[in-house]
């Protein structure tokens, strides 16, 4: 039975490849400490639960297509806070930011068309691009320079007649780096010059250490170039919600992503009632109180990580990951051993080997995303079992 | 700005296109009666409620990416009634059964391949198959022989190399037709002797008047070929829930659709828990009773239908629609007429043309597809409008 070339050229996601395992060294009682995953354990705010409780309908109908009124709405109010006044045609309610990302690449992408990405990358981009045909160009960045990648003489030369759009994380996943507004600017300068769409990703905006807090619709003189991802998993922790959304003043854009919103009829009509209410019903306070603990949380890992002689990495600047040279050979050998040979007082630990974040997997062989998403005194003891699993780990190698 | 050419071959929902019409009449005061939506009126079962108000971990997470266990499981055990050991890996939860038929088509068609499609059709089918850069070939079907489309002579011809697939809807939307399991049983040998994927829409699976309630997985000898589209959405009238699920054996297949599933991450977490709650509860005393409201409703509308002169219709045998051909020359320009120029007392009725339901609109014009989901007197009256309607469009028209 033959299936599709396009979906051939997707992967498995790398992030879930050390499941199996993780499963068996759980099922021999260990207990594995995570740096590898996105789930945060902040508590989703009780606005979401209560405002689910509190529909009364007894059907559970479908929504409008472009997203229920009340969280439409709610976006609105929350982009004002931004300087931006959106319309509600604006705004398409998505499953997530993941669904944001399919819809804009399948209604601007043909085969063999081109996205600039800066490289390394949130490795689910590939499927959201090679699944309509197209294809990633990595704009490569380097460690020395904390992943940086808003410059000229980095994007220009790579752009070519299938080039379609750049498409950044902002703040970034997996590199924690934060574009200032200069930079952005630049970025959209050239999205202009060489018609080319700007999409930026910020599910993670309001969690920046170092820089500004923004959005690239702020740009209004770029509204036919930008549209954003956006999304409620991570800003206010409900990641199983898949709540998210495609913001664009391209009305030829979103004049086309509603005909697969129609198709697939709607989102989930709860969760986004219940977005909306957190939405509603918290704002600066709660951002702050957020962005405050997670500050704890890269304080703690960074002050732990500096502790592992040969590790190395630019302190992350937003969201709650960055990328970490290991003084390993191969990052994906150190995370088997880790999890098949390794283990201190019943306990080991799991990062993500970097080499899924990169087109060539060679690029991220010695590199690992570690993700912050737990207490302090975890993120320490994790970090421990990291740095004595790679003293093991070189030890069994032989150096 | 470009735009990708397969999006450009998508259209909006017909489905969708007299809203704004509706928003003015209701504007100026009409009451509008609907037999034109797929939305029943049958109250979601509490368990759905209760289970997603049990739910007490404070934090929403991420789900697995195939499902939530407890709903694979449900699921397990609902096809177990059939009959049918499916493993885990056999069932992929989707956002409603659109994501399965997005995802299937995805993991099949190239550009330039073949679906066949029995016509009349649910226009969404088309969106989910040009994106990948398919196409429909429709299986042409009679309103005579009231749109029943299982024949050899009928399918065969329209197989070339280009074909993958045959999509069916049973019971069926728009048609209301329900396939014998011989019927079912020649669509599964064509496609074995073929090699082609018959992909089968089975959400409307226990409202069948006439005929037996089955499922395609249970033609064991064609585990490669068939892949199930399902969902709470009809089942349990819980279309807001999006919870639907790709069901396939073939290993292959559900391979590469896993890799789909991994780059969304998952289907909303709490909805998945509510709709597990559903499968376990309730049974065949629960959809018993709802084919009985289904039937009562059923024969409210082919009764009142009857009285209307002209109209010609085959009684329904599954699902909860209908076609219709109406006495009039094109039923789109009648639904303008109802909307903009009639009432009775106060009303109006909508129904939806069935031009969208063909590739070519023109074999549709004088057709239109009928919903009764609400209660018998509901629809007799909204078919009394409808009678009077095209009574009072025909003196207009000078028949």
């Amino acid at each position: 039975m033959k299936l599709s070339k396009n979906i051939k050229r997707c992967e498995q996601s790398p992030v879930r490849k050390f499941y199996p395992c993780e499963r068996n060294a759980v099922g021999r009682g260990l207990r594995v400490r995570h740096l590898n995953i996105g789930q945060p354990d902040i508590e989703t705010p009780p606005a979401f639960f209560e405002a689910i409780r509190n529909f009364t309908s007894p059907v559970v109908e479908y929504a409008p297509a472009p997203g229920v009124e009340v969280f439409v709405q709610a976006v609105q109010k929350y982009y004002r806070g931004f300087g931006c006044e959106l319309a509600g045609d604006d705004i398409l309610a998505t499953f997530g930011g993941s669904e944001a990302l399919e819809i804009v690449m399948a209604c601007i992408l043909d085969e063999g068309d081109e996205v600039l990405v800066p490289e390394p990358f949130y490795p689910n981009y590939t499927a959201f691009i090679n699944i309509t045909g197209g294809k990633i160009r990595p704009v490569p960045t380097s460690a020395a320079e904390g992943y940086h990648y808003a410059r000229r003489e980095m994007i220009e030369p790579l752009i070519n007649e299938r080039t379609r759009a750049i498409l950044i994380t902002n703040p970034g996943n997996p590199t924690g780096a934060v574009l200032s507004r200069e930079e952005a600017r630049l970025l959209v300068d050239i999205a202009k010059e060489h018609d080319l769409y700007l999409i930026s990703d910020e599910v993670y905006r309001e969690i920046v250490y170092a820089g500004e807090i923004f959005t690239m619709l702020e740009f209004a003189d770029a509204a036919e170039n930008v549209a954003v991802v956006d999304s409620v998993s991570k800003r206010f922790s409900a990641t199983g919600a898949r709540v998210g959304m495609l913001v664009s003043r391209n009305r030829e854009l979103m004049g086309e992503a509603i005909k697969i919103c129609q198709g697939r009829l709607c989102v989930a009509t709860l969760d986004q009632i219940g977005s909306a209410a957190m939405y509603n019903q918290l704002g600066a306070d709660y951002y702050r109180a957020v962005l405050e603990e997670y500050t704890r949380r890269k304080d703690a890992i960074v002050g732990a990580l500096r502790k592992i002689p040969g590790a190395e990495f630019t302190e992350p600047e937003g969201a709650f990951y960055f990328m970490v040279t290991l003084p390993v050979d191969d990052v994906e050998k150190l995370q088997y051993f880790l999890l098949e040979e390794f283990s201190d007082q019943g306990e080991t630990v799991m990062v993500t080997p970097a080499a899924g974040f990169y087109s060539n997997p060679e690029l991220g062989r010695n590199k690992a995303r570690i993700a912050y998403v737990t207490a302090p005194e975890d993120l320490i003891r994790a970090v421990e079992l990291l740095g004595m699993g790679i003293e093991a780990y070189n030890r069994k190698c032989g150096k």
